[in-house]
């Protein structure tokens, strides 16, 4: 099998390192005998949602009805909503029907947004604010609350807590994985307390995970089936843990300077306050994007010498008018891989270069084999 | 003529604003006796397209191949590639047939690249550096690289550049107007004594456009016809000037701060060092959106009291159960508007906001009138 290969920007996925990862911490949760419910926002590509659950896992995670949608449309049958929904008459409707083909969990974290969930077939799982400071209430506020929204006639099946406050450098990922792990107990407690047994207790992020506490019974990491420039400068990942890369051009030596035509609008705007730039080329650990318009990437190279790299697919290709594609490394004056060459882009978010695309390019040993579908990119409601 | 409302997050355009928007700028560039080549980016949109052009506008400018290749279809018969493009075979083939159908204008900063655009029956721009150091040559360079073009088959217009730098306050604007007329002045000489006569003298952005100097005789500005909260921010536009809002619903109290819908998947994820935060309420000029995620923005209201908004579709809409819509106003107990209440969110960047959504809904005095197709969304080749 082969596939044409678009224009760049693009978004390839190298399969095997996207294997490799969701095998990885599949084996991980195995061992540590905790459900691994992947957040497929990351991705919002039912054939990595399947090679997620032939390795395991125990459902999805979705952050909209919509993604439920194009979800349970392809054939998922267990699917979390990890989102305070808000019910008007037509997302209520429409939840309605989901819940009548699949198995669906949804947050909420006030009584009002429970009331409106009742009666939709759905169950309810109480959110909880471990320290990231967006929705849910305090952990001991999670009984109340739960004891309340069984009172108008949801079923609470348990708690759940995003600590993205891992996403921080210094130490964060440790300390946001120990309070996610002291807020989910004091709220688990706090549910027993008001009579509701807690029999999901979920949480997790891709930078938290390897530092989850005991008691957590559920994880949803999302990223770690792409990783990203985040993830490696937070340390959660290795350079060869990185399975999707934007495929971009250089088109301008301005400045002496590569100047790339993937901008904001193929890799996303995202630049964290710790990040070292606007994103990071694979196969070059010392550049940085330094300067991204909506079109323009502009590199700095920091000294570093472009090489063919030593990996299938890596290195630089010189396209010029024979067409694109991954092939053998040329270098300029300067240190400047030639114009027209390909360069492999790595994003700061992952989540959000990919719902700004359409299809990856699926490559095995450096040949692109296949193309998928971003099925739920921009599936915001 | 009525639309259906989508469920939240989603694109709203008030007509009239956005009219104004284009009669103004119109009005200012014949009376200063300039030409008006907005740039289509921001939109994506034929609809919007046509009504810059009954209102004078004497061309279009776009990013990509793809865009030229949407609004080719849709009518539009001139055409600027405002962007260093770097011809591959299948790129340089796209081309070659866009040229047979409209005339097609593309940027250059290389003779390599001005090489592989001769013979597609395209014109070309030289690209000038003036002071935003992304692409583009010194404008002192800029007629030899016009007479190697030229040598080379390249019919050359004349030169254009993006004072990209007016993206900065403290008097940033003027500056970056002040480079960007002394630089294609320059370039434009250059050309001169290199036996290229500039027919073509291109510039402008959005910020900047107040401020262009004499001598400059096409102006590029996109974003004007929506603005946004960096224009906002910026001083060059006033809030009633803002034709675009993402219309949000409160989804959660949490922490006694509102939390919407809208996250960086609806509004993008631009926040410039000097933005005041990851985007404003209309509605609300104290307010803030401080904390971004992919589905949740957490507003400080800054001890800001809602009210109901004095034109019609402003203010705050209690839409619960009984469907979407902007309508009465009602804040809840400690100044929030209720949960499911449906605020008017300005992005920071609007170009890459409407990348994110497939469609607008136009709003005429408060009432939602029609959906516009964001054709060229994700265009990025």
């Amino acid at each position: 099998m082969s596939a044409h290969l678009p224009p760049t920007p693009f978004l390839a996925i190298d399969l095997a390192v996207l294997d490799a990862n969701i095998e990885r911490v599949a084996a991980w949760a195995d061992k540590r005998e905790v459900l691994l419910r992947p957040h497929v926002k990351t991705h919002k590509s039912p054939e990595v949602a399947h090679r997620q659950l032939d390795a395991g896992a125990s459902g999805i995670t979705v952050a909209t009805i919509g993604e439920a949608e194009v979800f349970v449309q392809n054939g998922f049958e267990n699917v979390f909503i990890a989102y305070p929904v808000w019910l008007d008459a037509e997302r209520r409707r429409r939840l309605v029907r989901l819940a009548e083909r699949a198995s669906v969990q949804v947050g909420f974290d006030s009584v009002d947004a429970a009331a409106l969930l009742a009666g939709t077939g759905v169950v309810g799982l109480v959110e909880v604010d471990s320290g990231h400071h967006r929705s849910g209430v305090a952990p001991d506020a999670a009984g109340a609350l739960a004891a309340a929204a069984g009172a108008g006639g949801l079923e609470v099946l348990g708690v759940f807590t995003f600590p993205g406050h891992a996403y921080r450098v210094n130490g964060a990922r440790a300390a946001a994985a120990a309070g996610e792990g002291a807020a989910l107990a004091l709220a688990a407690e706090s549910l027993r307390s008001a009579g509701v047994e807690p029999t999901v207790v979920s949480g997790g992020s891709t930078p938290s995970l390897e530092f989850v506490a005991t008691g957590v019974g559920e994880v949803r990491p999302g990223v770690y089936v792409f990783n990203d420039a985040q993830q490696w400068e937070l340390g959660s990942c290795t350079a060869d843990q990185i399975a999707l890369t934007v495929h971009a051009t250089v088109v301008s030596h301005a400045g002496g300077r590569l100047v790339l035509d993937a901008g904001s609008k193929a890799l996303g705007a995202d630049r964290a306050p710790w990040a070292s730039g606007f994103g990071r080329l694979l196969d070059v650990p010392e550049a940085r994007i330094v300067q991204l318009s909506e079109h323009h990437a502009v590199v700095d190279l920091a000294g570093a010498e472009f090489s063919k790299g030593d990996g299938a697919g890596a290195g630089i290709a010189a396209a010029g008018v024979t067409g694109a594609g991954i092939a053998g490394a040329g270098i300029a004056k300067g240190g400047l891989p030639p114009l027209g060459s390909v360069v492999r882009v790595v994003p700061n978010h992952v989540c959000n270069a990919v719902n700004l695309a359409d299809e990856y390019v699926i490559f095995s040993d450096g040949d692109p084999v296949d193309t998928w579908g971003v099925s739920a990119r921009g599936m915001n409601a």
